[in-house]
């Protein structure tokens, strides 16, 4: 959907991390990332931060795509498990509609390295939707 | 102490956001991050992404100080609430142990922007001590 | 504050936990629990449910307390770190609003058994407060 | 399975509760809760304590159920979203692990109200495995 695009462009923190929006759906979402050593942590494995920037966007997004289109989308909070460390080159980050409220919007995320089969990280996340905010949107 | 430092500076994710250790203490650690076009999300405030990143970083470092010389520490999962946008110049990001065990670890994080009293964003995280893992350290 | 009291009084859980309301303030409470082998888990210790239902419920007045007086209270969310077993025969919860909003508050809740200092168990809650909803009070 | 149903039946909470065990299989547990006027919050639901407690013990038991034979399983932590009240006669719990690493085991809950397919509430939750703990066991 074009205003998920329009959104992300606006966000220099997917960019600066090379994000790739793969697909958009009616409360689905899916981005992609690569290994970066710009964005590791200690042992050189990508960063929790990072993989959770990505699962939060792309939860983010698809709470979005699920909002009137005079809503902003605005992270209320979320949880992140990492389930073994993010090793790989590429990695694609899923987010998920679970229910969908009047303001409130929870999501699942999980992220899979280099089309594996389970998640090496997955995420519970509580989005809300924004009114009447000038200069807010996205 | 010099063994947070060590690990910090292998650590490209702090690196690229421009991370600042400000103060290290036994469980507790303090960072700094200033405001940067490149970690933004759509509406220009810092995303939520770069805030996690460097809590998830102040938390583990607060767990690592008081692990055993011969552990690492890795991120088992963590709780962030946003509470306002992350609006200002600079962020100050603390970490400090709340109960340590054996192997896990539970921290809580806040973050503050522009030397306000109130915190912006709270985490509450989960750590471990890995031992005997050849190759990683800090 | 009476309003709290009569809530809480409301609760068919809180009276069959035989849960005690300790204190009430501006943006925090504290409650009680005895030790009771109807709300055991498998090795004997209070059932992390009757904890994490009593700091809910802690939580929850802590914003309550902070709300309109035409609000009523709703749980959106919690995280719990149980970070050992709940073993002694009192417990204390505590409630505390960490930064409140138009609609969602922001709760830290800890529990301590028999006097303890350090918390055995550690919340972080997201409330939100719902407005014109007939027959709802509380 | 016999371990997960004798496990259970030690535990004061689910019995208080009256919790059914509908359904075990590998790294799957499903559990029955109904209203009942002793478990509710302040507006005649259902309190977000009671169906935790049983998605609790839906994962750890679905975490149980991967474990070897002499390991006992604890909550290390989870994250609920409450995501409409639990109105209804019968809740059902699922408890289904996501990934299980040497200590630590994720797993994903959901509630659901008689029989609709759309969860309520949802919980991601950390469970870790014990060893050698003389005196405890399930």
């Amino acid at each position: 959907m074009a205003r998920v695009r329009a959104s992300l462009e606006r966000q220099g923190m997917m960019a600066t991390l090379g994000v790739e929006l793969v697909a958009v759906g009616r409360g689905r979402v899916e981005m992609a990332l690569r290994h970066d050593d710009r964005f590791t942590q200690q042992h050189g494995f990508l960063h929790a931060g990072a993989v959770a920037s990505v699962l939060d966007s792309a939860c983010g997004y698809a709470a979005y795509s699920v909002m009137p289109p005079d809503a902003s989308v605005l992270t209320v909070s979320y949880t992140i498990n990492l389930l073994a460390p993010a090793a790989g080159q590429r990695f694609t980050m899923t987010g998920q509609v679970v229910r969908a409220g009047r303001t409130l919007v929870v999501c699942r995320g999980e992220a899979f390295a280099d089309g594996a089969g389970r998640p090496f990280a997955v995420m519970q996340a509580t989005m809300t939707a924004l009114y009447d905010r000038p200069g807010v949107s996205g």
